[in-house]
């Protein structure tokens, strides 16, 4: 199927994927007078006075923004935020039919840190959660801070944390197929933006203890020069070996490897010299860093792409609708730690032992079990 | 029927009047790959090389903001944007159900015009449309004036604009009435606020030349004390006989009084010192500046007021869905004075010589010829 063919197809059919409807009917005086004014004065009022009750009134507590700067949308770059919206809409969309979470696309027209940071919190009250999407680094690690610090409501850029627990899930049960400790594993992650540290950063919360990250310029070692702000901070706390060199070098006897990079960049060989039973996740988009028969070939023993078309695919769509279910369900206020790694274990908890295979690793992105299961763990960590 | 409690009763049992729903389905790896990646890369790209597409693939066409920051909801003052939600949601109803516009409530957590003028430019590529509510005087007149000159889409302030329009086209119809015409009538508008000045500025656009408009101070005239930026404007402009005084002087004589004011400032006696076939529209909610009973016996002879019980109910939904409506279907950049006379035109219009009487100047609420009327003369204004 040409999917570029039948998606314009599609989105000229629809134009938008999205829609906003009316719950309430006003076909006559009472339902009018009901709806909105004159009776709709009292629960403003109820409101002005308890302002929690605008979860019992409106839709707020439904209501997710899918806010963009169109900086780095899919790998298509900094193209803007009206050509970002198709994604924004298809995310919505999701956010809809995985979950039942009314989300609506925030495409801004600004790239400004400051600037977005306020616009969010000024458009904030209509919300009860902001999903941060396609905001390039290092931007986005600051505009999500100070939105976490400033609002009362769940701040999450899936970008970052959707993949790493949706990652991290997976090498979980990697790991149990191939029967190695997370503590003990060498982890090379190649990718050092926002979601190559994201991930790092949820593998470290899970027992990981000997990360290695590798960026454009070579594995990531502290006092090294050309880091970015966020890279320094990483340096610091991985990589405690100080290993330096490239990735192939690196590579070298590592259990696992982790690309949120580029096509075609590791090679055979470079699999090959990993030790036994090596776990393979390349996940570059729509042309992973090795192509999964390849690394099978290079003895790797499980690998997982971003791909629909090879087993263990490592999809964000089974992470974050659930995880936003779970907090609008429990009115968190933030996505801690705790509920992520409650979404991540709640995903590997999915399959069984009896289930676990080198090419099962991951529940599929339509498996019905998924979401709700993620809502009630990520539901119950939050209180 | 008590409003206030079937209102409580219904928004309870909503949680939210307004919903996002998906238009695409994502049942299975096709649909997904088209609503979703890899496939929706491609509608991305042709809106980055040519952003006029945006308008063929997404939700923007049909999108309206209904914007406030709960300065000036209903009789309700400034209660902040939470506290307005279920008025901006209400308003998102009447926009889908009269007028299949979707509209989305952003309720700002700001009143300084700078952030709100800076918050709505920035999230305006999502939007197809901006309609102002319920932000207070006059800091409404510079908001939707910069974002006018600043941005490429309709930007309209309903409580000034769609009130205009509402109150002109019953203006015109209850001079037929009384066959008079409206170059010669003396009009006098109670209440120099947002609404009492956009009503003003679109009787003079229809060719009225003698209106005075009179606030707390009294009859507003050229070189008064006590004036804002925008009364003072007004003042250079209106009441050219100089004439000064209170409510009750002014309304000596006069052919026309219009109330958006307060409840009962109006005395039987007030409206017995007005010329014969007197028209009285008393506007302000839910009590009048005059009941309509007291001001017939007081030799009124058409008078209309907010209120769904009595005859000639002035209300705005006759206007909003389909000016909206008109805009976004001819792609307007703009609602221009030529559009907000074909649609108060199109709404006078729609009642004939026949139908016409004292107590039928205006299209009912319900009447579904109103909004498509509205939208066709709307779009065709703006070609």
């Amino acid at each position: 199927m040409d999917y570029n063919k039948a998606a314009i197809e599609l989105h000229k059919r629809l134009k938008g994927k999205i829609e906003v409807t009316a719950r309430a009917e006003t076909n006559n005086k009472d339902e009018l007078s009901t709806a909105y004014t004159p009776g709709v004065a009292e629960p403003c009022r109820e409101i002005a006075k308890d302002i929690r009750k605008v979860y019992d009134y409106t839709r707020k507590g439904n209501l997710v923004a899918v806010v963009t700067d169109g900086s780095a949308v899919l790998g298509l770059g900094n193209i803007g935020p009206e050509a970002g919206m198709p994604v924004m809409e298809g995310k919505c969309v999701l956010f809809k039919n995985f979950a039942g979470v009314d989300a609506f696309p925030i495409c801004l027209d600004t790239n400004d840190v400051d600037e977005i940071v306020e616009t969010v919190k000024n458009i904030a009250p209509t919300f009860g959660g902001i999903n941060l999407e396609d905001i390039s680094a290092p931007r986005c690690f600051e505009i999500e801070r100070r939105l976490q610090e400033e609002l009362d409501i769940p701040v999450f850029h899936d970008d970052q944390h959707g993949t790493a627990i949706v990652v991290s899930a997976g090498i979980i049960n990697a790991l149990r197929v191939v029967n190695k400790k997370i503590e003990d594993a060498q982890i090379v992650i190649n990718g050092a933006g926002s979601a190559g540290i994201a991930i790092c950063r949820m593998l470290m919360n899970m027992g990981s203890e000997n990360i290695i990250l590798v960026d454009k310029i070579g594995a990531i070692c502290e006092n090294m020069n050309g880091l970015n702000s966020e890279q320094e901070k990483m340096s610091k706390i991985t990589n405690r070996d100080g290993k330096t060199g490239s990735l192939a070098d690196v590579m070298q006897d590592a259990d696992v490897f982790i690309g949120v990079s580029a096509p075609n960049i590791v090679t055979k060989e470079m699999v090959e010299s990993m030790a036994d039973d090596a776990i393979v996740f390349a996940m570059a988009n729509p042309t992973p860093e090795i192509m999964p028969d390849l690394a099978k070939e290079a003895g790797a023993r499980v690998v997982g792409t971003g791909r629909s078309d090879f087993p263990n695919q490592i999809n964000n769509v089974i992470a974050f609708p659930g995880i936003f279910r779970g907090a609008l369900d429990a009115m968190a206020s933030s996505i801690t730690e705790e509920m992520k790694i409650a979404a991540c274990k709640a995903i590997a908890g999915l399959i069984s032992d009896e289930e676990l295979s080198e090419d099962y690793i991951i529940p599929k992105a339509f498996d019905p079990r998924v979401s709700p299961a993620v809502a009630e763990a990520v539901a119950k960590a939050a209180k």
